[in-house]
């Protein structure tokens, strides 16, 4: 755009250049691009017609050679229901959107149940120019996709712990297992030994990180977790892992939920039972959404600042789409936020 | 695809189309959709090999003369922080990718923060051939988007109060003040006198309807409303209302949330405030999330399904897309559902 448009506050449109050169948008994209079969006459008139309106495409001049599409993808590989009980991906698309809005971008869902369908996806996006990359969601122990996406040429990162040798950068708080662990300290520090923890599916890779900082914390102080349940992290599953805990022998003084859905409905099913959270039973949640602090009593839970981690991710994926972005580096581990349904353990 | 394929359980893929044509798979593209400059022998090779395949394209053959995008836009005029805290959008979106998702499509997801915005997203979108159709949300007075989408060429539907002269086919259950009057209605009957609505907006349309309804049903008892509190559906406001009304002399026994969310902030406030729920204040929600049903009490709530909403649109909206759909007609109206958060007026 040129400094006069700007200063005038009028954007010239692709669709100005199209009508001022006599051709169609995608046209103006392809001389741009360089795509397409384009004569260098009509190459030249685009060009020229682009010129005197001060158009360009927004991008820098690297990036000029692919079309870009301003759309980024993020495919989620869960159920249905899941995504919309669990306010989890409510503030991941938040923290993305954060930064593709100011940038005109937008993101494009997909919601696939399989691993299958996930790759297959990608494959289309890709042969089909639909996204300029992708963000990637559950990191999984030998993850086949960041090898996927290389291959096809798709800018890509990978919500996950950092590491080093990975193929697609991944983008995460270090230390994954740091708040659990500070969660037990912090049930331990008030005299709980009996201490729950209900998990998320087993074949993510957080959930073994979150499980393994859990029972070395415990281990420790010379401790065994009370029991450990796996869910699907549905509504269903919270409530019945948290009524066997309840009904089972010298039942524990604390529970620990892999998010803060499910301790919701924890916090509900306990007080349904006719508990008091946190006098007879803690709770602790897992991610820190707003919801926690609304309820009474507010929930302890990790925060794992699940917006700044997708506005992290955003920034580098259009870093790595050839967008000029300021280096602002995620950094910190997550933490305990201590608030209302944690307590001394009974007697 | 072929009976004998879709028997197998295999879908041929537009990849295999191109492999064994020889082509890209832009090519294939192309052959069908009678773009690009494709040889007659190269297009009659891929259409072979298509045919061979049993692969076709997913549309009625009267579609197949625009280029497909299997993408739909979905355009969010809200503060960022708004969607994250509010699992509405959550709801919307799963019911919207219900329909969506086995049909591999996607949804590109626009936030945008004014009017203007949003109508320049959509010129462009439609310019740069980004998406097969869009689904508006927030319908308002003197909306003008279907008269711009409609310029556009751009199929669409409009989520809100069904209207036969709209432009755009409107998606929403009937009566929408249905609920809010039922509410008031169990209110009246459980003996409540000083009943307090807490609004949305005041510019949306369903705010205007919901509040208007409010107050016909007080006012069908002979009774004027204790207050009528608008907020911006934030966390912030919800509390803060709900702390100045239970400050009030005379303070209301009974209170009316426009969400589900400002609710569960509202049933916190007035526990936090040493009130019971519903022994001193009944609350009422409007939405039906799924969390409402995990916090003690469980939150009475208007059933305006949401799921269903969002499904209705996207079928509507891929049958204007050329897709072969079910019709599978929203009926109804927003409910009323009983739980535990309201019971008689104390003395």
């Amino acid at each position: 755009m040129s400094a006069a448009a700007e200063r005038a506050g009028r954007r010239p449109t692709i669709k100005a250049v199209a009508t001022a050169a006599g051709v169609s948008t995608a046209a103006v994209s392809q001389a741009f691009n360089h795509k397409g079969r384009l004569s260098e006459a009509t190459r030249r008139r685009i060009l020229d017609a682009a010129a005197d309106l001060g158009w360009s495409p927004s991008a820098p001049a690297a990036a000029l050679r692919h079309a870009r599409t301003r759309t980024l993808a993020l495919v989620v590989r869960r159920p249905t229901d899941v995504l919309g009980a669990d306010p989890h991906f409510s503030e991941l698309i938040t923290g993305i959107e954060g930064e593709l809005a100011p940038r005109g971008y937008g993101l494009l869902l997909h919601l696939v149940t399989g691993m299958r369908e996930e790759n297959a996806l990608y494959e289309r996006l890709a042969a089909e120019g639909r996204v300029d990359g992708a963000v990637l969601t559950d990191a999984r122990d030998d993850d086949a996709r960041p090898a996927l996406l290389a291959r096809l040429g798709l800018p890509a990162v990978l919500l996950g712990s950092p590491d080093g040798r990975a193929v697609v950068p991944r983008v995460g708080l270090g230390d994954q297992g740091a708040g659990v662990a500070e969660a037990v300290t912090h049930l331990l520090d008030l005299g709980h030994r009996r201490i729950a923890y209900i998990a998320g599916p087993p074949e993510l890779q957080h959930t073994r990180l979150r499980r393994g900082a859990f029972e070395k914390a415990l281990r420790a102080a010379g401790l065994r977790p009370f029991a450990v349940l796996h869910t699907d992290f549905s509504e269903r599953m919270a409530v019945g892992a948290t009524e066997a805990l309840l009904a089972a022998p010298g039942r524990p003084t604390a529970l620990v939920y892999a998010n803060d859905s499910m301790a919701v409905c924890g916090i509900g099913t306990v007080q349904r039972a006719g508990h008091h959270v946190p006098r007879d039973v803690s709770v602790v949640g897992y991610d820190n959404l707003p919801l926690g602090s609304w309820l009474h009593p507010r929930l302890t839970t990790v925060d794992q600042r699940v917006q700044q981690v997708g506005a992290a991710a955003a920034r580098l994926l259009l870093g790595l789409c050839g967008e000029e972005v300021e280096d602002l580096p995620l950094t910190g581990r997550p933490k305990l936020v201590v608030r209302e349904s944690t307590g001394p353990a009974p007697n």
